[in-house]
């Protein structure tokens, strides 16, 4: 049986990009030169929105699921999810020939729960504000003897989601740059955990940071106290992906060691980001994969005469949502 | 002096190749699982949209501006553009230290006259429809000794903008992948011509055809006679970037010889193909860009049990056009 609550490390995101290789897209880090001009530094732009499923979760959950035995492949995997972890559990189960059940948030946008459907996975919901995922999301796992496929604190899912951080630093060294800080969205806090150990080994001089919606900062929040503190509940956000109601045991374990601190930024800096990436990147990305282009957009970081790295995690956005935030005026 | 009236051929691509490497992005191909399954076939999308300047323009530029003499480069360079072009040009100019006049249609889309002035170029505006931008054009750059940089009809614009066919090539060879099918979009037809020519060279079995709106299908109707034909004036299309008189006379002598063909699609598969791109690539397509992903998504082209590239030429879309129609139903 594998073991899925170990404490990843630099060698198991290595061992995850041999799984990954010709199985993920390398995904483009992009630059504007016109918005580099504009900040007076250099700024890369990781686009996890164009990885297959649209965003980076696809790599945690095919490295996992691609390890399972053949017993548990036989019997399923079920993952609880409020929607990218859920597609990218979809599309890897689907990939292996494995059934997949997916317990989602009932209010998820219609397009996360419609690409999960036709991946062929199996969607349950729930009440998100009123019911407990883990709860239910156990008694069904445990009723069908499915494996569970934990979102993020699970050993091979973060060390999966971390080849993102050596593909940065080997499109960086391609260009003779090195990074003086990295800013990765945080919901769970996998992503960044996994990017932050590949970088703190391959490119130590790089500050990694993270980014979250305001009232959604328990990863900065419990970085500052040195213990995992919870969000204030009642509140709401469009970055539906990363309103987590406190960061991971496993990740944090990992977060609180690598990491510089965190940032928060508010809806409106959000919005903003998600023009930015549109005029001058092209890209589509959702609420909650541009929180970190927020930090580096806002006044928080200066970084003139720096090279940065904003990770936008996902491009996963309702198209009304979406036409709504461009009609908005800069 | 540079001759520009020369026929480029594979080794002039293959030569701008080497001038353009490390100094454009070597865009993604990008592939979804999802549309892949809804066609039937393997649908690759070659996103010039994430190309410098949002627009594969930037390559033909850049390959011809860094060849021009000291003289040439003292006194400055000239286009007239509907956009595309003149960014492209502004932002070579800019990065090799020159001087830059653009000619823009005066309805020319906010965002491409911002984005121009912003690279630092002189920006000169005049009515599409009434006035001749060739006549004007003339005029301007004879007056100041300006080196006209024509944005189809010269031998080293189809050169660069060749070398997305060298790295079409050489991303299907990473995957194991020869296409059936290539469909680029054509307005003067300098990239059609380039890649086609790479692609003859490298890919035998591939055909290559051109995507256009309807009633600016000049270079579908002009291979049906063997002869350069023009669009029926009065017309008028969302598809700013490509909607050109007529087949350039360089550009024409290549594409009769390389084309399989052309497809026309309506203003209607141009708006759907620009939400596809968004919900299964979250790339945001220009119309004039869309025109070849819209051809493929037709009943035009079969691609069931076939592999197909569709170019995504460009990405600059004000966004309220783009706003209005993500919000229309699909």
């Amino acid at each position: 049986m594998l073991e899925f609550d170990k404490t990843p490390s630099y060698q198991s995101v290595r061992d995850a990009a041999e799984v990954l290789d010709g199985v993920v897209v390398r995904t483009p880090l992009l630059e504007s030169p016109a918005l580099n001009e504009k900040l007076g530094g250099r700024l890369l732009l990781k686009c996890e929105t164009l990885q297959y499923t649209g965003s980076f979760k696809f790599r945690g959950a095919y490295n996992t699921i691609s390890r399972l035995s053949d017993e548990q492949k036989e019997k399923g995997v079920f993952a609880y999810s409020s929607g990218n972890h859920a597609q990218g559990v979809a599309l890897s189960a689907k990939l292996l020939g494995i059934e997949a059940t997916i317990l989602m948030p009932e209010d998820t946008p219609a397009i996360k729960l419609a690409n999960t459907r036709g991946y062929g996975a199996h969607v349950v919901t729930y009440n998100r504000y009123e019911e407990n995922r883990e709860e239910i999301g156990k008694q069904i796992a445990d009723e069908h003897g499915y494996t569970l496929i934990k979102p993020y604190d699970n050993y091979f899912v973060i060390s999966g989601q971390g080849t993102t951080g050596i593909e940065i630093h080997e499109q960086l060294v391609d260009r003779k740059l090195e990074a003086d800080f990295c800013v990765c969205p945080a919901g769970g806090g996998g992503l960044i955990a996994g990017i932050s150990l590949a970088l703190r080994e391959l490119s130590p001089e790089t500050q990694t940071f993270s980014a979250e919606p305001e009232y959604f900062d328990d990863t900065r929040r419990s970085l500052e106290l040195g213990q995992r503190v919870e969000n204030e509940p009642g509140h709401r956000s469009i970055c539906d992906a990363i309103v987590t109601p406190t960061p991971g045991e496993i990740t944090f374990g990992v977060n609180k060691t690598t990491l510089g601190g965190g940032f928060s930024v508010s809806e409106d800096e959000v919005r903003e980001a998600m023009r930015c990436a549109f005029h001058y990147f092209k890209c589509v990305v959702e609420p909650g994969g541009a929180v970190a282009l927020a930090a580096i957009l806002s006044d928080e970081i200066d970084i003139a005469g720096k090279t940065a790295v904003a990770v936008a995690s996902g491009g996963n956005v309702d198209p009304a949502l979406y036409a709504e935030i461009l009609a908005q005026p800069s």
